[in-house]
């Protein structure tokens, strides 16, 4: 792309499409929908453009990266972040307080996996990370040998076959469809529920395919869900590029074993929070539109997308509007709930709390899909009022919000649903998320200024018409 | 993000609103619009299929990037380009062809730019680049004062004060619009025209703040459009993070002169070529559906993004056709263009060669706006010719396309719509663009392998619909 008359042309036909389309689903809406987006799309421009110009949300999210990094549940730095996240919204001057719970603590200690009694071979390095909650091994490790399976199927088939085995669940993850999140789905199973399936026939260890589309030597990490009426065995997950080296050394040696030694353990419960900040409504400051991610992260690289990103998307739609001079007239509270890898019972206990008992919150916009570009939103909540919400999508277009369709919230808006609370979810393009996701990479690097700052934007306007209109 | 139900929960809420979009949508289009949506949804869904599971666009910009770089028009790496884009076709089984065109042959050499005479200050170190077509400063370089500008307006009032200096254009992008290309548009201005400006009040040379939204060291080429009626002074950009120190010293220390050095020049026209590889229509081989991107590219970077992934899409989309089993009833051309970037006469020669007049061109399908995430098509032509294509939004939407728009080509296929060609212009986000356009940043890590591939499969569907269906 060179020429200025072309650059011209192609700038003009954007916006010309931009507007053909805002009139085309203008069509949607009713005469009264149009009313409305006329009358707070000033109000959407000014929060898009004060947020464009200073991309603050990547500024904050630098600070949480950097004074932070990665914040495991019940970690030191899980404390660290609560304090830095409540001074900066201090800083910013909202109304702000911590809600104290208490958490699980796993931690992590060393970790390795070697490929041992491999004659005249040379063995590939196995890049792996313990999952959480995973039980330790034996001081010294386990070693047995690997049985690779690719499904449930075929690991009950070879039934006791597999007893005192390493199993090694090497299921890729399905890069056909459009919606990265189902692809995880199908591969996520054997992250979870893989170490019970494989101790119910009797195996040693579950080494677990990283759920990834890359192929990369970085493991992904993510939480086992044991079953409890089974024995607990050590769980890891191994990278795409160890995965693929071990079931190729598989085929070609025909058996392997392997060392795999695990320091982690759990540790006491311990105290923690869920951090709040809030701007309080003029008319009806006891209701209340929540936005929202989670604070806690995992270990491996600094938790910028999950959830970072929807933590300081959070503090950023009430810092825009606070300085586009918006007073709303319900109030707009961020919260940053904790222990959302290891559980989600921040979102429990937050919903809980007693608290909640003199409030009503009529939304809560959740984002914890990544700091990526903008493309809709899920909206719960009966048919009537996802049709109210809907209606404002010809508001959400010109920050390139493209659709708004069924859906909701996630894991921490999720219990606030049973009090009648609208969730709404936050929905950022998925093309790469799960390359980063529970991994090294999930880095301030890996996060676009303009990208999380847009997601910041709309979720502003939306909460924003919201705290106005109701729903 | 977390837990697994939570996961599944947002999956099936994101299908569900796609699905929901995507009837809702029905009620623009006519019946039979919706049937041919219908007719066409299994090899669309093919060909994504193929596409996502391959990444193969990818694999043929990691050839292109590696195997040649960066192709600055006249080149002998453009000229290696042709041999081997070409052979990729040939590999591919498509019938190939070279339309040889002569092209400018510009040099870059090597260049410098110095803060001198600055007494007891610490000079910022400039990175610079010449500008495309730059005449080169005398042996020994220019010395000059610096004279800082910010609009053409503040240019033209300081009058005869600027003559024998070096004019520094400081205009930075306009980040608040969420097209990108619009805020550029505000700014290369000074980049194309700074020069001519101010050689007609007599400066010796210019400095042009890079056309980004980043502020760091890479300074950003791009072609300068010299007034042939004014005297040619050299040109050069300067990296944002340049442009501020030397804005911030030139407050503090009231005049700075600076040495700028170019030794780039323009040498003989040289013997290029477009290269086109094409799928024959099994009905109509006459009538042409065009996809294409220009091959020629800035030599900072490798020309990743601009246009390396138009020209690979192209590719790609006539493999995905191939792979797919489809058999188009009208011919699916791919068409690399050479020199784009020094004034887009591949283009024109191309339109004007004697070959077309065999042949009608019904559509141009160009991408020349990087590799990255699909959103949507502008089109030209009529009226009803833009209807007939807009009805095609259906069947691109579950491959992620949001939007069809008035729009049309760029700079290359432009000159085919003189005889009735309508031009069709891919529009991927634009929010990462600029920050590598032209620069050092233009390299295949910057590419992510999904949003590479959904351009090529979006592409291989519209072309396949219209090479059957015609418009």
């Amino acid at each position: 792309m060179a020429l200025l008359q072309a650059q011209r042309q192609i700038g003009l036909a954007a916006t010309r499409a931009a507007a053909v389309l805002a009139s085309a689903a203008l069509l949607f809406g009713s005469a009264s929908a149009q009313t409305r987006a006329e009358k707070y799309a000033a109000a959407a421009e000014s929060i898009r453009t004060a947020g464009l110009r200073s991309e603050h949300a990547y500024k904050l999210l630098e600070r949480l990266t950097t004074e932070v990094g990665p914040r495991l549940t019940g970690s030191p730095q899980a404390a660290a972040a609560v304090a830095l996240t409540r001074a900066m919204m201090d800083e910013l001057g909202f109304e702000t307080w911590l809600e104290p719970i208490m958490v699980q603590h796993w931690v992590r200690g060393t970790e390795s996996a070697a490929i041992v009694r491999l004659a005249g071979q040379k063995a590939p390095a196995l890049a792996i990370t313990a999952l959480g909650f995973s039980v330790p091994t034996p001081a010294g490790g386990i070693t047995a040998p690997v049985v690779e399976v690719r499904s449930f199927e075929e690991l009950r088939a070879l039934g006791p076959a597999v007893r005192g085995r390493i199993v090694f669940f090497n299921v890729s993850m399905d890069p056909t469809p459009m919606d990265t999140f189902q692809g995880y789905g199908g591969a996520v199973l054997y992250r979870s529920e893989g170490a019970s399936e494989a101790a119910r026939q009797g195996a040693a260890a579950v080494l677990v395919r990283s759920v990834t589309l890359r192929t990369d030597d970085h493991p992904h990490a993510g939480m086992v869900a044991y079953d409890p009426k089974l024995p607990k065995i050590p769980a890891a997950a191994v990278s795409t590029l160890g995965a693929d080296a071990l079931s190729a050394l598989l085929k070609k040696a025909g058996s392997v074993e392997i060392r795999l030694e695990l320091a982690c353990r759990e540790l006491d419960p311990t105290p923690s929070a869920n951090v709040v900040g809030q701007i309080r409504g003029t008319e009806k400051p006891d209701e209340v539109v929540l936005v929202g991610g989670h604070l806690d992260s995992w270990d491996l690289g600094t938790g910028a997308h999950d959830d970072g990103a929807g933590c300081v998307q959070a503090i950023e739609a009430l810092r825009l509007i606070r300085e586009t001079g918006l007073k709303p007239k319900r109030t707009i509270r961020a919260v940053m709930f904790m222990n959302e890898e290891f559980g989600a019972s921040g979102g429990r206990d937050y919903a809980a709390a007693d608290r909640r008992k003199a409030e009503r919150h009529i939304a809560a916009l959740e984002s914890d899909r990544g700091g990526f570009l903008p493309i809709g939103f899920g909206i719960g909540g009966t048919r009537e009022q996802f049709a109210r919400l809907e209606a404002w999508g010809d508001l959400l277009k010109p920050s390139g919000i493209l659709w708004i369709g069924p859906g909701g919230g996630g894991a921490d808006t999720g219990p606030l649903a049973a009090s009648g609370t609208v969730l709404m979810g936050f929905v950022p393009d998925s093309q790469k998320y799960f390359d980063v996701h529970h991994s090294s990479l999930d880095v301030l690097s890996s996060v676009h200024p303009r990208e999380l700052e847009l997601g910041a934007i709309v979720m502003a306007i939306f909460a924003y018409v919201v705290a106005q209109e109701g729903i």
